[in-house]
């Protein structure tokens, strides 16, 4: 049976998990989707990029979607949420505390940073926030 | 060291996948992402979908695309492809065709249809096809 996951349970399940894909719309209008990992605090979704086409698009067009699941062993149970928002790129005195928690919740994760240490943040690094204007979960169950 | 995947290495990651992310465009122009199965010929990625918002979004705006990606069990090493081009639907006798080979290809993975037998094909059931336009591929390793 699919059916509709509620809010507190799609907020559960972006908090639960810390990766999904990201997407956005490019110049051409074709939609565009990258593995990312994010921090979620209830309310903004945070993520990292160097800069490149996926950052020049979002400040084109920033509408962005962050996609997580969770699926059961066998995959016959899964849960999927989307929250679309706006891209809004994070700026000091922000963007190191935001940097921090990343270096903390991945320090397997983020093997460049974490190689660096802790301390160190690449002066090219982009930090931007998905801000939720709506979240749609979907659940599978038998 | 991040670097750019040859389409060889990128054609041969989607071959070995059956499941990524489906990007598409909503009329309100965000960006919207999806969990597939998919199967890929070499030429042409198939997917099916229930009737419902994404189809009609497609529909709308045909540009799609398809991410795929490996990841070694520690995270360090990953490969992530994209597959750009045209949503269009598979009419009959094709279809079936599709359907039959997604039943043998997801025995579990599809399970209403597994459960169903293979004979049984949704009445609603929508099958369709992105013919790769573009395709980009990254990887790191270490």
């Amino acid at each position: 049976m699919i059916r509709k996951l509620d809010e507190r349970s799609s907020l559960e399940l972006l908090r639960k998990k810390k990766s999904g894909r990201l997407g956005c719309v490019l110049p051409s209008g074709e939609p565009y989707v990258v593995p990312v990992n994010y921090l979620f605090d209830g309310e903004h979704i945070h993520l990292h990029s160097l800069p490149g086409e996926k950052i020049e698009a979002m400040k084109a067009n920033p509408n962005i979607c962050l996609q997580a699941q969770e699926m059961s062993v066998d995959g016959f149970e899964w849960q999927s949420v989307i929250a679309f928002g706006k891209y809004r790129e994070v700026e000091e005195p922000n963007k190191t505390k935001v940097l921090t928690r990343f270096y903390k919740a991945f320090p397997r994760f983020t093997p460049v940073e974490a190689k660096l240490g802790r301390e160190y943040i690449p002066e090219n690094v982009i930090v931007f926030r998905l801000k939720i204007n709506r979240l749609t979960g979907t659940e599978e169950h038998f």
